[in-house]
């Protein structure tokens, strides 16, 4: 096994099991983990080291490229060995502590974390560890199912744990592009002007000597649940896909659109999907993450090629991916996330975005992260790389959840993460408002009358009618902006007593 | 003087005067003017069309660079010539205006607009005014002392209307570079590694039968004024530059530092003139505007090139620059805004971006636009572009106002132009917060230690430990969020009655 996986022999001494490895872990130290939306990750090195801290004090600072599979992050919040974390997660458990002030949370554009290893060096790597199809003849990573930060990390890092993942076949080797920039003013220019450009090598190239231990596992990627489309997700995909046929015909798109990308989730996966029965063709996506969407975009024969950070699909499709890659290896790339991520390119190639809202207020502001204002539900992952530079930034949500409790279209968001500045088209399964080009108060009106659910649609035109009285470019009456969510807090609901009938 | 200044003799049956240019103009056109922050403005048809709304209905949609010169802004909103306005203004009567709901307002990053003309048909240009030093043997245009968005406007219009202003030097053509970017698919890497590529022509090309008219003026551009620097804006520029200093001794930044971008106004200016008196050396800007103090750093020898968007001095400097113009031609470019603004040259130059807040809250988010959350000042122009981009996010603006009566560090900033995710420093004349990757509660302590004038010290820490209290990623007590600002507008001040003598 070791010839095949393991082809530079200098690491064969180095080879060690998963408990013998934690124990390289120093107390305070800081970790960069490889693990982009649950591909990926580390699967018995950290969560030997969330053992570790059942019996020993531990205050680690772990950065990662996104979330971490499995209950990695729970234990790890669990067992106390957390101080810090970023620049995503979406562990219920972790986000709990995060929330009970147990963990501290940084929350950072997906593309960020790279420049910040760059320019300050806070956040010095102390170890890595990263997942490992194989190790080249030169000693190098060639990565699994993602790429997410782990070449910054294993640059910037003193040490270096790899994990080689027995369950990852190796003819993944050649899927990756792997390319870091340099710091400024030694910045050079990416060179991606088309999806399947491919401007670095096939693995992540490290210092030999970095190494101080091997491990192998055999554990697959945390399989993705998708829940299957129902009828808002459905119905959002379809407002979604019928807007784009009218981008064409008016001249605007061609029929291949320009190139995909889509959150993670329920409801980007269902748009995703609902390409794969529309009049496009010869799609393609530049996006962070691939999902069962994807897979099913190739096979219907709708998408010719897709570049992302990591690919975090179902069981049966991994299963099916890993059984037929001869046949989708020549359609992907994966990329480290400063790449997939990089504003130039997702600008230059004219991505169209679509990520999932928490809420957005009727002046097209977009809330991805908090929950009431305070508590954090994910982060902002990649949805501001995107958002910022797409050639159109498309959000979604449902109008309405818990039993017409929640209005997912507030008068101000309690948060936020995307401004007016960079929306252009906002959908609920109530419709879709194209809010590009207008000013505030116009927006209002198109979002109130396509978006909200009728449930609550009288109360947001009361609102914004009490609003717009009192003048102002943005009207609010900042008593009451938030009053939908301290009503919801009080009482279990945004809808006002006096208009529960209406 | 035709043969000089309008070397396209085909042109020469079109000059006409001002009064009949502005004829030319329909009651619901959309205009593309030249001028950014008062430079390279129309100083004659626009100002006559504005005369012609006092006789007549007009309604149009005016974009331009960024704010015009003079009053033209001020009288086209006063006789009721404008619909709309985008992408920037900074007129107190249009500002009136607009919050009263005379003028639709878009305010958008001042790189956007280019993107807008070529994704929507909405905004299809009527009539291109622009402001000229001279035209080509080809008929095409040298811009003056700006060059905004007149490439994109004289691309996308029907029509163009030029004025040829003889108080600027003819010298001035080779000063300018001028690329327009195609759309995607087809769009172009930005091939900037250096402040001083040139990648465009030093005109802008257009079709010479879009041409209706053209006229003469010689007015000069409406001169900047801007106040010397004071206690305040002298002790954030030092704030500042000791920080830089910090950087340099830790290894992090050369002394020649990376490109400085500072937003237009008082307090950007007296930071960048603090420059002046600096140890560091062979400086550079990629900016959008140039003030006063770039060339103070020219003649001082501390900077060594300066490209930009536009040209905005006062009476003396422009005098000076224009008697002295071969001390200063081969340091200068200007650029199209798409340029001067594209966050890929940001980025990949990594720029140290200072721009002016409103209001900044204790968590790091920044309102560059609204008082109160509901009224516009000015707009975000081109500092949400430099922002998210820049090596260096730093705003800055004084602690307090208005015999302290207005906190400019609040709880939550009422109006969010740039999130958490895109802010690395603060300073206020009390101090500089820096806040790279912090977490929100760590940021908070930061920022209230340095930044918070005294007076508002406790009023802050009260609700910063009321809202931590109740646990949260981002702690805050929603219905006292905006509490500071209700009490400023029913009481006059920020500071709690109970709190005035503490």
């Amino acid at each position: 096994m070791h010839i095949k996986r393991i082809r530079y022999s200098e690491y064969h001494k180095l080879i060690t099991s998963p408990s013998e490895a934690a124990k390289l872990i120093n107390k305070n130290d800081i970790l960069g983990v490889s693990g982009f939306t649950k591909a990926g990750d580390s699967k018995s090195v950290l969560p030997e080291i969330a053992k570790r801290a059942l019996s020993e004090e531990l205050s680690l600072t772990v950065l990662s490229g996104a979330s971490l599979g499995y209950n990695t992050d729970a234990d790890l919040a669990k067992n106390g060995a957390l101080h810090k974390r970023l620049p995503f997660q979406a562990d219920p458990t972790l986000r709990k502590a995060i929330n009970n002030h147990e963990v501290l949370y940084v929350d950072q554009h997906l593309s960020y974390t790279a420049e910040m290893l760059q320019n300050i060096s806070e956040y010095r790597i102390d170890v890595a560890i990263i997942e490992a199809v194989s190790i080249t003849e030169d000693g190098y990573i060639v990565p699994t199912t993602s790429v997410g930060n782990s070449a910054s990390f294993a640059q910037n890092a003193n040490k270096i744990i790899i994990e080689v993942n027995t369950s990852m076949p190796l003819d993944f080797q050649g899927m990756h592009d792997v390319k870091l920039q340099k710091k400024q003013p030694h910045r050079e220019v990416i060179n991606i002007t088309e999806v399947d450009d491919r401007i670095g090598e096939p693995y992540i190239k490290i210092a030999p000597d970095k190494v101080i231990a091997v491990v192998y596992t055999n554990v697959p990627d945390c399989p993705a649940v998708i829940a299957a489309p129902d009828d808002k997700t459905s119905a959002i995909s379809k407002h979604i896909l019928t807007f784009l046929e009218k981008e064409v015909e008016a001249g605007r798109l061609t029929n291949s659109l320009l190139p995909l990308q889509a959150g993670i989730g329920k409801i980007a996966n269902a748009v995703l999907s609902g390409f794969t029965k529309s009049n496009f063709d010869n799609l393609t996506m530049y996006s962070e993450v691939l999902q069962d969407s994807t897979f099913e975009l190739f096979d219907s024969g709708k998408l010719s090629f897709a570049s992302a950070s990591s690919i975090t699909v179902t069981e049966g499709c991994l299963k099916n991916m890993v059984q037929h890659f001869d046949k989708y290896k020549d359609k992907l790339i994966l990329r480290p996330q400063n790449i997939s991520n990089a504003g130039e390119v997702i600008r230059r190639l004219g991505v169209i975005a679509i990520n999932t809202a928490i809420e957005f207020d009727m002046y097209g502001n977009v809330n991805s992260t908090h929950i009431t204002g305070t508590k954090m539900m994910n982060g902002i992952g990649g949805s501001g790389d995107f958002a910022r530079n797409a050639y159109l930034s498309i959000f979604v949500c449902p109008s309405i959840s818990k039993e017409n409790k929640i209005s997912h279209i507030v008068p101000m968001v309690s948060h936020t993460d995307h401004t007016e500045h960079d929306v252009d088209i906002l959908v609920t399964e109530q419709g879709l408002a194209d809010i590009r080009g207008l000013a505030p108060r116009e927006r209002a009106e198109v979002i109130i009358e396509n978006c909200v659910h009728p449930f609550y649609k009288k109360q947001l035109l009361d609102y914004f009618k009490e609003a717009s009285a009192a003048g102002g470019q943005t009207p609010h009456i900042l008593e009451k902006a938030f009053s939908w969510h301290t009503n919801l807090i009080e009482n279990g609901t945004m809808k006002f007593p006096e208009l529960v009938n209406q």
